[in-house]
């Protein structure tokens, strides 16, 4: 493998605001050998996510930001090429963090398994991976929803809402999405949610109160904003806010907007709530094999957007923050060959 | 008693910002009967709080709004005249919601019975009782803290929060009071107050920093913008903060400001969360009964501000949305004679 280049994507400038290209800079290093207890894997899918942009700001956050001149942070599926750990050997399919390049070096300890029988490698990064894990335990732990209760959940239509909304379908709930474009509200309809509104095109506030006209038990949060300004408002009597990010506010370069009526906690005894999902690490498998079945059973349905072309990262991870993608969007980055 | 006139202030118009002159009127009527059931008591203090200003308000609240051409809507305590309930006769002391007025006739089962000789009249409307009673399960049953925590408190020189702060050392934990002017931040460190922050003179930023150089467990807010916004940026992993009311939001005339850094909530996995006194009604005996030993043992100081004066009702309101009282403002309407 020594002669083999390794293409890679470095976070080389902190971006203010909205990232600019020259945020990151492609380049080419050897591909290295696992030391004792690592696995050198051949990249296939990296994850693209809202929250990279949160890894690029200096300062303190859940996990420390990505180091300038370090390969950008990414989760992602791969083919093992050569393992130095016990629990994994050539050919075996994995999943992990290897950062946006071609070629990965993890420690085994790290990496789990994954089956390409079970599901396409690409649902690793989705239902079956981070978006669908922060769905379940972000919905089923903090959300708490009860049956019969209502659950609105903005950003709908992106990998961790359109799960959120599925799972509150399967525990009977009454389900209301919020999502930009009659395309992606129509693909909530068919996901079988019952209220729809689509933000773009309409008054968020006046169509939530119609959408949901004896309130919102629990609202699970992507967005931020206007979004959760309007949820607040309409929330019941010990509602649950569910935070799950803000993708509305992540590239303010000015003080991001707070919600103007968080009084509503007060007057409706209502909490909201953050969380991150890696604090669930020890029941990750607990929340896949659940979320397998009910694929399997054909009552969790998946969607990824699957775009090519590792050197062209920055455009296609833009497309998250101009509401581009349509289902869990993913860079293939290279064939399975 | 039917000769006997009683003053009454009336809400005759609803603010718009801070309440001018014109929203009372002070008017005669005579005093009438207690029907069965009823009690007809002499009002010796009522108490002015800062949730007058939200009652005011048209709309829907955690109780309806005080409506045109009523008396305003008052806690107080006053001596019993005339009973038609078992419970109570002339001469029994109790505390209610007489409203701001020299006489009120209510329901004998929504009064309580109260001791002068246990405590002066007068301190039944502070630490025994609405903000003792908010103060004791708003910290206690929302804020959980432990020992070793550390509790930031805003408004701290209030009713409530003078009471949240001693309960907080009570518990073990370090207690930090954020106040306006010296002499509020010298009675808290005599209530034994770890640090205290004067917002009139200091940063609350740098200070609530060196204050709190850890960061901040549980964050009871009375007072809402930079206070909040402050205590959110000092949030510790798991963090709660107990919203208890917004008094530097209630009369804006403007949207209020939200905490724009809520995701705080997120990165450190917190809550914030509402409470309102009045559904812990099935506890108030428990409380009082512990707030009234920890008095006895010396361990739990109250203060009043007795004004006095009914028909200068609206000036004394004022008091609190100016950081004039310091310690329980309570409204002595008459003699107990």
């Amino acid at each position: 493998m020594s002669d083999q280049m390794n293409t890679q994507v470095k976070l080389v400038q902190r971006p203010v605001g909205e990232p600019a290209p020259e945020c990151f800079q492609v380049e080419q290093a050897p591909v290295t050998a696992p030391a004792d207890g690592e696995v050198l894997y051949k990249v296939l899918y990296i994850s693209l996510d809202p929250a990279m942009r949160g890894w690029m700001n200096e300062g303190k956050s859940y996990i420390p930001p990505v180091g300038l001149g370090e390969v950008m942070r990414a989760g992602g599926v791969g083919r093992v090429i050569q393992s130095a750990h016990p629990d994994f050997k050539e050919g075996d399919y994995v999943s992990g963090h290897p950062g946006a390049q071609e070629y990965a070096v993890e420690k085994g300890g790290e990496l789990i398994a994954i089956d390409p029988d079970v599901a396409p490698l690409q649902r690793y990064l989705g239902v079956l991976g981070m978006p669908g894990i922060t769905a379940y335990f972000g919905l089923l732990d903090v959300g708490q929803p009860k049956a019969g209760e209502t659950v609105l959940i903005s950003g709908a239509a992106g990998a961790v809402g359109s799960t959120v909304g599925q799972i509150a379908k399967l525990k009977g709930c009454r389900v209301v999405g919020i999502a930009g474009g009659a395309e992606k509200c129509d693909f909530l309809r068919e996901l079988g949610f019952d209220a729809v509104i689509d933000y773009k095109s309409e008054n968020i506030f006046r169509s939530l109160k119609q959408a949901c006209p004896d309130g919102v038990d629990v609202f699970f949060d992507n967005v931020g904003g206007p979004a959760l300004e309007a949820a607040l408002a309409r929330l019941r009597f010990r509602g649950r806010v569910v935070l799950c990010g803000a993708i509305s506010q992540y590239n303010a370069t000015e003080r991001p907007t707070g919600p103007s009526n968080y009084m509503s906690l007060l007057v409706n005894r209502a909490r909201m709530e953050g969380f991150v999902v890696f604090d669930y690490k020890d029941r990750y498998a607990e929340a896949v094999r659940e979320m397998a079945g009910w694929i399997e059973q054909g009552k969790l349905q998946a969607r990824e957007h699957v775009v090519e072309g590792l050197p062209q990262f920055h455009s296609h991870l833009m497309m998250l923050f101009h509401g581009e993608n349509f289902g869990k969007l993913v860079l293939k980055v290279a064939d399975d060959a």
